[in-house]
Parts: structure tokens; sequence; C-alpha cells
């Protein structure tokens, strides 16, 4: 089953609500910079690719919606539209770096008419789609070689195809094993609060036949100790300069486990994930959600009533707990400033 | 309020429903073995002294039911009894201590008619539940000292009231704590799957109206890495004789992460809850329970459908780890096998 997560249907976004998987499978569709921002916000979609590719198009969408109105009405609500979309979540770069590419688009484009231009800003979310889907084959490949036959491989949270424009970054490395001929088990932890690796990681490697196990966040170090654990292989929605990791809350707590089990410790990465503009990952700004999350899953709450709550979303992971970083480029073992700049020359 | 975890009433044990709090309230009255066996296997009660004191009572309740059988049928009955307490749950030894207690009662009582041996069992019964909380209130005393004013400390699942007869271990030092006069600020992880955290530690520390903020096990590492935690206080399901620790699913990985930030790991442990009879943390049996339980929460399940799953329930935390065991005849600061025995001489 080929998974997409975004779709461009009937000149509207189309996004699968991964609120509600793996029960239901629905899209919903997108028509305005607000409307993609609080699908962002409310997590209709994740994942720090995917969240870059939907930010693309809810750009390219203002314009569409906007390219009829006066010029000055025409500016002002693209600025607004940026604007909305670039607070819907703070901790993915992809969002930032995609925002980035669509105003540079934006700016190059604009002695041409508001239908052109929104014609190219539609042209370039259809590239940064498709560009995705390369970029995690790409880091797929080199990734796959990282991992022997018969490997058991842990993930948190869900860097799949859902997370991307199709393929995924970490689980797009166990699909490109599988298919040069690999064996790959795969261990998914269920990630609380929301739940992306027992719904989504979980339903997407059910729908790929990879064999998938399911464990709750608290048990990695059990399945560790038992020597159950070959590699460990993670998505992140930023990495800093120096290679720090931020990534969903518990990913810390895997890397940890793993250095002290000498279990290598990957990161699936594109290059627009990388924010060589931070020095560490103490820049990175973590995104505290809603404590009805905690309280419970959905309307379901069962947590003691009167307790204060907390919900960081993410955390760092510093780099000396990284033992390579997956790239559309190539594999950077033990990650650092010197080998992430020489990246990008 | 007084959290009386069981109690006897009209010649029966009562316990409260653990698996329904802390929505509600009620308690489920037992009158054999079997029934208790039952209830400590579903979880109606849980906790490892808590297990101790219901089968105690499991056997009492039995001796009453069969006191009027003849005698063949009363010995037969008493052994099947025992039997099936001692097969309800594997991890916690306490269950295996209070039944060879029970049976020492038993052994020692047999000459009598059948309605006096169920007597003297019901007093030993009566008799390990008063000291249960003695020891608690002991252990309380003790692990108090180790925590400054102000100490903001992290627990994993319930070592409460409710896992106890009452006071409880982990919770009873935050208790006694409290009682002298410190300011004792809890953080509790959730533990899934049975989320002992979020709705019984969670329960306990706002009744006591001591603060408490609740995390998914996954943020335990966050909040270490952001120095919002002083110490770690867990009970035990049982130590082994060099002073490995099993305890709940999770509690290794707050071990793990504890030493990488110097934050000092303490487990409060009754002397009943040491098994000097195995050499390590590999010779403990652990539980792997129903999948059901991983597949989401009571009967709202969330995760895809055709995952494996697996349900390890408890982990084991290695003596090197542990900065100290808080028992009722003081502290034992780095454990080890000689450290151990001298307890017991």
């Amino acid at each position: 089953m080929k998974i997409e997560t975004l779709r461009w249907v009937d000149n509207k976004l189309e996004m699968i609500d991964q609120r509600i998987l793996p029960a239901s499978f629905e899209y919903i569709a997108y028509d305005s910079a607000a409307s993609v921002a609080e699908g962002i916000r409310s997590m209709v979609v994740r994942g720090a690719p995917a969240i870059g590719v939907a930010a693309a198009y809810g750009v390219a969408l203002e314009a569409l919606r906007l390219q009829d109105a006066s010029l000055i009405d025409f500016h002002s609500g693209m600025e607004t539209g940026f604007v909305v979309l670039e607070r819907s979540r703070p901790t993915a770069v992809n969002l930032f770096w995609a925002l980035q590419r669509m105003r540079a688009v934006w700016i190059v484009a604009r002695g041409k008419s508001s239908a052109a231009v929104a014609q190219r800003l539609l042209e370039e979310a259809h590239e940064i789609l498709a560009e995705d889907i390369r970029i995690n084959k790409a880091m797929g490949a080199f990734g796959a070689e990282l991992l022997p036959d018969g490997a058991r491989v842990l993930t948190h949270c869900n860097a799949g195809a859902l997370a991307t424009a199709g393929w995924g970054t970490a689980l797009g490395v166990f699909r490109s094993a599988v298919e040069v001929g690999k064996k790959i088990f795969v261990i998914a932890d269920e990630t609380r609060p929301f739940l992306q690796g027992a719904r989504l990681t979980a339903w997407e490697m059910v729908q790929e036949k990879i064999p998938v196990t399911l464990i709750t966040d608290n048990m990695a170090g059990f399945m560790m100790s038992r020597g159950e654990v070959d590699a460990v292989v993670v998505g992140t929605d930023r990495v800093a300069s120096n290679g720090d990791v931020a990534n969903k809350i518990g990913t810390y707590m895997v890397a940890v486990l793993a250095r002290r089990h000498n279990i290598p410790f990957y990161v699936a990465c594109p290059l627009s994930t990388i924010d060589m503009s931070i020095a560490s990952g103490a820049d990175i700004p973590i995104e505290e959600r809603s404590v009805d999350e905690v309280k419970g899953f959905r309307d379901y709450h069962w947590a003691a009533e009167g307790v204060k709550i907390r919900n960081p979303s993410f955390d760092v992971t510093p780099a000396e707990l990284v033992s390579g970083l997956i790239t559309e480029k190539g594999v950077v073992l033990q990650p650092d400033n010197a080998k992430l700049r020489a990246l990008f020359e």
C-alpha cells in the first residue's frame, strides 16, 4: 500500500487525519494557510518533513485563495499566511525551512500577476513534496547498509511515510533494507502521549508486512538488557549545528539506554532538518503541548483529578550519544560541527 | 484521608478495586483463597506488600470456609488454597514470604481443631497487616532523612498506601518527610500500561495534599536533563541477595538516567521483599502479562490491528545503580550481598 500522507486534489490539499488512525482512515481537505496551520497545530499532520510539505502547500493555497484580490490585499494576506504557518508549531525546523523556501520563490516571482505567483508557489510545493520522497529514498539506501540482515531495530514515535510525503525517514530505512532483501524486525515504542508508535508506526509496518512488535515506552530498557535490540533508528525534528538532536519526547531516554548497552543509535535526518544557525540543542525551542494529552488519550481521561501535569513534546539527545546521522548525502558517523558544515559545502 | 487498601469486615476480606481508581472508589469482598488469588491476578490489589497481606488473608479465609469440613477435606483444601495463591503472580516475593509464614503457622497449629487453626491463621493475617504499616512507618522515618527540604522527587508506579496495608513504601517516605515538616514535590511517571502512576500515585498524593506533577514515562529523562529532579524513590517487588532490584517495568530506565545525571536512586524495601535465596536479578522470574494491556487501556484499544505485542511487567535494576535500599532497619547504601546478609543477622 502506498501511503499518500498529503495529496493535491481539486485545487485543495488533502491530508490523512492522523489523529484518528488506525481505527479510521480519512482525508481532510484544506484551502487556506490558516486551515493548514490549524491542521499542523492539532496534529492532523505531524512529523517534521510532513509539516514542512504541508506548510509549503499552505502558502500556495493562500496565494490561490487571494489571487483575485487587490495587490495590496494579496501581499498583506500572504504575509499573514506566512506568520500563521510559522506559529503553528515551534520545534520542527523543516516548517521554517519550507516557509523560507516558499518566501524566496514568492519574492522572486513578485513582479508577475497574482495568479502567476500563486501558480509558481504551487509548483514549488509540488516540488518540495516530490523532493521529500526522493530524499527519503536516498536516505533509506544509505541507512539500509547500516543494518545487518535479521536486525531487530527499535524506533520511537513515527518517522514513517506518515511523517513525510511518503516512504519515511527512519521507517524509510527499514523499507529500503527490506527492498534490498534484508529481513528487519521492528520494535515500536508506543510513544505516549499521542501514541504515534502504537497507532502509526505499527499500522505502517503492518501495511508493509514488515514484522513489528509494539512495546510501551518504558519497556525499551528491558528489551535492550535482554539482548533483544540490535540497533535504534529514529527521526528528528531539528538537529543543531553541533549534532544535538531534538526529537519526540522519550528519544533521549532511548539514546542513553542504547549507549549503556553498546547498541548503535542512528538518526535519519534529511538536510532540511539540520539547523546550522544554532550552536547546540540548548537553542532548540521545546514545545509544551496541552496537558489534556497526558490526562488520557483523546476524550478518555484516567489521571487523578487535581494533579499537575507537564507535557514537553520533544527532548534533546546530545551529539555524543548519536552513532550516526543518516542523510541523503550519506551517513555522518559521530556527528559534530565540522562534519555537518562539510555536508552543506 | 486514611487509605485502607485491605480491611476485614464481617468475616470477609475487602479490598479497594484498584482497576477502577480514581474514577470510582469501591471495595470488593472476598471469602476464599481462589477468589483472593483472582483478585491478585486481575490486579484488584497490586503492589508487593499488599499482595503479601492479601495472600495471608486468602489462607485465613480458606481455613474459615473449610473449618466445618472433614479433617481430610480441610487439609487437602488448604493445600490447594496455598497452591492457587502461590500461582497468582510470579515476581513479587512478598507473596511467597507471606504464604510461607502462614504455612508455618498452619503446621504449628495442626493438632488443634480446624476452627482453632482458622482462628490462628486469621490472627496471623491481622498481624501481617499491622506489621506492614509499622514497617512502612519505620522505613518512612529512615527514608525521610535522605530527602532535603524542598526536594523534587520522581517515583515510578505506585509504591503507596495502595501498594501496602497503608502508608506506603516509596510514598510512605514522602508522607514521613512531610510529617516531619519537609516540603516535598512529587513527580509521578504515569506507568504504562496499567497507569498506576497517573491513577493511583497521583490520586494518593492529591488526597494527601502533597504537590504532585504527572508526566508520561518517557518524560523522565527530559525532566532530569533540565535539572528538575533531585532524587528518585521507588518501591520493589523483589530484591536479590546481591542487591539487584526487580520493580515495575520502566524502573530500570529511570535508574540508568538517574546515574547519568548523578541523581540518587533509592529503593524503599521492607525486609520481606529481600530474597536471600537468589544470587542475582537474573534469577527473578519476570511476569509477562496479557498483551491486551498494551493495546490500549481497559476496553479502549488504539494499537494497530495485526501488530505483535510484548508485555513484560517488571524489569531488573542492577545493584550498581542503586544508591540505597531504605529498609525498616535503616538505609543500606550501595547494597551488596555482605550488607544484605548483615541485615538479617
